[in-house]
């Protein structure tokens, strides 16, 4: 199953470093990850996708919690959260398969931020199946590139995360 | 200035520690860093956001390259990338300010995910500078937590970035 953890950390160099350095020792290899400035700019927040088939949450978990300027470690309820992520995808899209795209990029309340001759950059934003989804649509026309943000959550409700 | 480093890299644990442990050796801080899969199972791409007052990019792009697993570096031009990111925000939103709040919301195109009787949470995509502007305005009315994907980007046209 996807886990989703939730990593305040002091915002210094240096932290990064620990925390990959820590998933390199054991040999974890995660799905994504994104580290980014919180409402507090002396913290960041990084978020850390990873299966727990190949990822032992809970030992990982209690190593971040003993790392140095690791503040708040989260594991994310799932039926508790919402979490999405941002994809760019650059496709082909010459002739009758631009009506095509276009349809999905429609369906799926996606948006075009670049247009050539040949090609469109689509912006899809969703949850994490919804966009693997969008992808396999798209795929077939010819993908010619991709950038996933990886996804960022926060929990359900009125409390901080 | 800000940069925007896309590395495409080998998907492989310890990638992510190499190039973290390499900011951390010659103390750069980084705005934010995002890793994720790309149309090729096998490759992750990592966009990191850098300031070149703080951080040497041509120094550091020299040394990625040098990394076992790192592929490939742009220094995307930002005349000539299209740079999106996604935050989302838990904010107060009681009385009459969930209508202001909600004003806000549509004004930027952004969309409320989750709602209590006290907060909204709220997913807004987009340009940085835009994001920062949105961030600005929502602060005020109780900004609980707020967690970012940091920017993912790729170059205009029809060519792979």
């Amino acid at each position: 199953m996807r886990h989703v953890l939730s990593v305040l950390v002091d915002n210094k160099p240096g932290v990064l470093s620990r925390v990959a350095g820590l998933f390199t020792r054991r040999g974890f290899n995660i799905d994504s990850l994104a580290v980014s400035p919180t409402e507090d700019v002396d913290r960041s927040r990084m978020t850390i996708a990873c299966d727990d088939t190949k990822f032992p949450i809970e030992q990982v978990t209690k190593q971040l919690d003993k790392l140095i300027n690791v503040i708040k470690i989260r594991d994310l309820d799932p039926q508790n959260m919402v979490a999405r992520e941002l994809t760019l995808l650059k496709v082909r899209a010459e002739g009758s398969a631009r009506g095509e795209v276009i349809q999905l990029v429609e369906i799926f309340g996606a948006r075009i931020i670049d247009v050539t001759p040949d090609t469109v950059t689509i912006q899809a934003t969703g949850e994490s199946d919804m966009l693997a989804n969008f992808e396999e649509l798209i795929r077939p026309y010819g993908l010619i590139e991709l950038v996933k943000t990886g996804v960022v959550a926060l929990g359900r409700g009125a409390d901080p995360t």
